[in-house]
């Protein structure tokens, strides 16, 4: 392991992030996993980062606290209902009001602690096209800025002794791909856990945001997706 | 109120945050002060925090827990001992060891959180020009690529409704002009607490590095600390 090169990967539960950690695991990287329960409302996902952590054989896996719950300002994490009636036209087109102030950013401030404590300036984020396309925070040249940032804000950048990379593999994937690449790769999908407001049993509601580009990608991709779904959301699909 | 500006102001319950709230305070600001419980070791800096936001009158105040001894990597979080010995030369020379990786970026990245949720683009620092010389994310070009960051980061960037401000008004002083600034403003100094491992009796140790710079600068204005020493420190001043 000493010699294996580092790298944190920031882990949600969610599916893009068990692609992101699994494309980084094929890389033969050893991985040191994050995820920061702050206070999200669908909190089966920190369980199931906890079963993805170890399916992808992940080095050590943190699960940080950090309650952004505090100050609100998103239907993830405040008392705003999460939107269920979007359709394909409006998903993408705005910032929804998922959108969590700063949240990759204080995931990524976060991931580069840790890093720079383990010596690599390597961090994965499973960022992706769609996300892009609505959450500020997910641009192709916001992850640019971070690099210049963490060079400007770390020891490693005053030493030049290292260099950071932001890696967002799936940036320019669209979900179909995502879910067919994960396929590629055997990522335990029934592990993963998309649903912003899933049922008390652990059931995905088939009809908030998250859950409806979920089963778009897998029907595209042609696949069947492993997870339970609440039987009304058939209809959906 | 309503009308008032807001701006996030982290808050250390050290000298130097104490000082830059006041100076945020006395343009006018309605402030929300944010202290990180980062697992420091100086724990008596938590209370200071609260007592300084009652003595500047801040709107809101926050302790949000964000564990950093998971990682470790810092004198001030993890199991190596704080340096009690080091010159007026070698503070400054070089990173001491009671950096903290990533410390800044995530203080300024969950500020950025709240202040985006109050509506507001202004964030308070303490950094100082010693901090500078010692610590990389002190840097004038360190705040304004976070300033970058945070416009590509965030709904207000890409609304343009809001410009982002990282107002660091101690950057360029020396820590005796802080002192002296703080004086005028009236700051209340025995609420703050520097050193690194005070006693059990919450008695600064003056020989760490936070308190050489803070008995120096103190001397220099001809002012008195009123806060408590251990009485070994008087030949060190």
């Amino acid at each position: 392991m000493s010699s294996q090169r580092r790298a944190v990967v920031l882990l949600s539960g969610g599916l893009d992030s068990a692609v992101c950690a699994s494309i980084a695991r094929h890389e033969g990287l050893a991985l040191y996993a994050l995820t920061v329960d702050y206070g999200q409302r669908h909190r089966a996902e920190l369980d199931a980062a906890t079963n993805i952590a170890g399916a992808v054989h992940v080095e050590r896996h943190l699960v940080l606290p950090v309650d952004l719950t505090r100050w609100g300002g998103s239907a993830l994490t405040g008392s705003e209902p999460v939107p269920t009636d979007r359709t394909a036209q409006q998903i993408g087109s705005d910032i929804p009001i998922t959108y969590v102030p700063a949240r990759n950013t204080i995931f990524l401030a976060l991931a580069m602690g840790w890093a720079e404590t383990l010596g690599t300036g390597d961090i994965y984020i499973g960022a992706h096209s769609l996300d892009y396309s609505g959450y500020p925070d997910c641009r192709p040249e916001y992850f640019s800025a971070f690099e210049q940032l963490a060079t400007l804000a770390t020891k490693a950048g005053v030493e030049e002794s290292s260099r950071w990379r932001i890696h967002a593999p799936l940036l320019r994937m669209m979900k179909t791909e995502i879910v067919q690449r994960g396929a590629e790769l055997c990522v335990p999908f029934a592990l993963t856990r998309s649903c912003y407001q899933p049922s008390k049993s652990g059931a995905a509601c088939g009809r908030c945001d998250a859950c409806r580009i979920r089963l778009r990608a897998f029907d595209a991709a042609g696949l069947t997706d492993p997870v339970t779904y609440e039987t009304n959301t058939v209809a959906v699909r």
